[in-house]
């Protein structure tokens, strides 16, 4: 096993023209207004309807090729993949009838998995953060150096406790072009989006209360309940469009439930987004009930179309919904650097960052608010979101080719997780102890749930474009997983 | 009120020789060595007994005067200063015969004088933190902008979760120094010394058990329990030696303890260090109990003699000491670096950290370690104690001058804080609230115990030298104290 990683590729890396025209191709495709094996819009079509050059659409076809969207046929033109619809692999199946509540206690189990993604050594598909060369590292160091330089012995205090200021007006317009307008001081900046959802969960709750989940749901999550002496109750949650609103309804007159902790926008490990409308009637369903939501939205800015999702929080008029996110999946892991908007429960979460860590860490803060300020950072994310798009293609595909008949695999429309859902039979947490030994890290689907349901089922992180050894990881799990199918 | 600042003069700022014979002469008269009015050794005796300059000596004797301590006299030499023995101000009582379990809910009051701590145009004499302007904000910055440059992408899943490995290695050098050895993955770096004291408090309890704590006790310590729904219980404790063991073997025999949050040295707001055989003593009596103590030893390194005192983590043996500091009052404020060396509960405390906040920053932590290496620490922190006991020896004056007659105080041997106890019949919450209507800042006794019982008493900051509004301030505050008393 070596340890050679290339620098990744990033497609579409200048420009915006043709990656705007990429991605409303990739809608179309993805909505089935091109179908699979269909010509698609000549060069000049294209320069025509579009008023742009013939470059430009070269180069869109060229992303699109690049992502196993789009065939280039010589002297033809160019064409839908086969597989981009006409695929082998179906959508995993969405789980659980009569969910129980469950008391929390899967912290052994990921806590190995943490420790075994932290070595350099192994390849990350089990890893939960994209390559850590996707980022502008160099950059906001330099942001840092500048920003550090202008300190003033005032600002420190004056950022205790919610936050920078100036890092706090910078996210507020973002919400804004999000078309969620915050109170003024409703931001708490945190040491990362996992000290906010921490916060916001004991803001709403007390020990022995009961919290929803999605099912599959991030253990991060389960590992907060348990912190915190909550029981877990998990609800149905659909591979593409996440929560079952009616699977919810009934949880809520069932159950006595004090909070929903949900990932609205491309799901982990399901990459699942609620549609807008679905959201708009969350939001709704839960102030009837008097139910808070703690929005976990880390990924909605890692989108593959257009435009990202809106968050549940723009439809909230109660005050009752809970966003929470950070830059350590889109911009500088490792700063430590998340946020809070908790509606009316600001002045608790406040208070509750006050009590148990005092403040965040002012270097990071100021380096990320001197980043955004110099205004690079939607370009960054269109250069990130290209190359993770692509590389959720790419793995697709070795799935597809490697892994036995019979596995089912999500396709996201973002983030940078695939769940893998294998024939029945296969134990994935053997395959996980298994392909560890040979240097190859998974997330195993009892990682997922309070009662392990999800036993033949897998996340595979596709965040590392450009590390040579993933497609050679990718192969080998796949043979392992036909030898346990067979033996 | 004028908010203008002058830089503070540094006593000592150069060599070290002299500032380690003002030490040793400063540590004879505070063991009444030599007493108050007596004449000092000549230079030209100090010289001979030494081996050192006449500069030397003569540079010693300045800075003892410029902190009170010593008088010059005209063609005559160094006298011991009246003040610093026949002192009009005698230590305040110690407390409590009968402590009773307390639910702790003082979090309003506490968040309110935060609130007025953090703005700049108010005297920060109630404040928790020393002034910013005592810290080497520059070299800092330039050492995290070194740092962050040479960042590898590889160190940043590597500090996932208990920190940077260069950091936790010099931190484990320095405990060296103080006689602890520590077990090799013992250290876990927090957002601050806040989280890593509330970790070490949660890895050791469970909703509604009891913890002693200090009285009076720092309010954050109150705080922590509250969050974590336990309940307080206050031990006496003497203003010079801190928590009384014979009182504390009592509460053990009584109650069902399940922790000790105690501040060893120069606990915040005695100023009282625990002698180092007391610390013994406490260490074996928990042991026999099988209690575990949380020692939050953040101000140990502003000690004001010559060594600073051990912690209490140095005499233990059963692992049952949960030790905990941070750079936040000796070298970085803002920064959130701290850390937790928490014994046998050091796995317990990892795993809590991960599901709390994950990690702590590392540009924080990198820009410390960088600073660390270069060497320049220790110089930093002798520079700081000398700026830091002038300045309590000098606000010590103040207090004697300008309040009223019958004002009790501490006289701390290292920190910045003077807990002062105010005649009977002043109710110290109405003095707070009148002085921040001038602009005035104080940190009432109400803040200090779970029952309110230090209510004419209160915490002053000494750690402002060099703002030109602290002088006017205390007389102003004296004199709303005596008005206090006649009205």
């Amino acid at each position: 096993m070596t340890s050679e990683h290339c620098t990744p590729t990033v497609a579409g890396a200048t420009g915006t023209l043709y990656e705007r025209l990429a991605a409303e191709l990739a809608e179309d495709i993805e909505q089935g207004v091109h179908r699979s094996g269909e010509r698609l819009p000549s060069v000049r079509q294209l320069c025509l309807a579009r008023q742009v050059s013939p470059a430009t659409v070269f180069q869109a076809y060229a992303q699109l090729e690049a992502r196993g969207l789009v065939q280039a046929r010589a002297r033809s033109g160019f064409y839908v993949a086969a597989a981009s619809r006409a695929t082998p692999l179906a959508a995993p199946q969405a789980a659980i009838a009569m969910p129980e509540v469950q008391q929390v206690g899967s912290a052994e189990l990921t806590f190995a998995l943490l420790q075994s993604t932290r070595d350099a050594e192994v390849v990350p598909l089990g890893s939960a953060f994209p390559s850590a060369r996707l980022f502008p590292f160099d950059t906001l160091a330099r942001c840092g150096a500048r920003a550090m330089r202008r300190l003033r012995p005032e600002q420190i205090t004056g950022a205790l406790t919610a936050g920078d200021a100036g890092l706090r007006d910078l996210l507020r317009q973002r919400y804004v072009q999000q078309g969620v307008r915050l109170a003024p001081d409703e931001l708490v900046i945190c040491n990362g989006a996992m000290e906010a959802l921490n916060l916001c969960l004991q803001a709403v709750t007390r020990p022995g209360d009961i919290v929803v989940v999605e099912s599959p749901t991030f253990y991060g999550a389960l590992q907060a309940l348990e912190r915190l002496h909550l029981r877990a109750l998990e609800v149905a949650t659909d591979p593409r469009d996440g929560v079952d609103l009616a699977a919810l309804e009934a949880l809520l007159q069932r159950e006595r439930v004090a909070a929903c902790w949900l990932m609205t926008s491309h799901q982990n490990p399901l990459g699942a987004v609620v549609p807008a409308e679905h959201k708009a009637a969350l939001v709704q369903l839960l102030a009837r009930h008097g139910v808070a939501l703690i929005e976990d939205d880390v990924y909605g800015e890692l989108h593959g179309g257009l435009r990202r999702p809106p968050p549940a929080k723009a439809f909230d008029e109660a005050g009752l919904v809970l966003h929470c996110s950070s830059f350590s999946k889109c911009l500088a892991p490792g700063y430590r650097v998340g946020w809070a908007a908790p509606g009316r429960y600001a002045a608790v979460v406040h208070r509750l960052k006050t009590m148990g860590s005092l403040a965040t860490s002012l270097p990071a803060q100021l380096a990320l608010a001197e980043y955004l300020l110099q205004g690079g950072y939607d370009r960054h994310l269109r250069q990130l979101r290209a190359a993770l798009s692509a590389q959720m293609s790419r793995t697709r595909r070795q799935v597809s080719r490697f892994f036995p008949k019979g596995t089912r695999v999500t396709e996201p429309g973002g983030g940078y997780f695939l769940w893998v859902e294998l024939p029945e039979g296969i134990d994935s947490l053997a395959l996980h102890r298994q392909a560890l030994a040979e240097g190859i890290s998974t997330a195993p689907g009892a990682l997922f749930s309070a009662d392990r349901r999800f036993n033949h089922h897998l996340r595979l992180n596709t965040g590392h474009p450009g590390d040579a050894r993933v497609d050679q990881a990718l192969r080998r799990l796949g043979e392992l997983a036909g030898q346990a199918l067979r033996g």
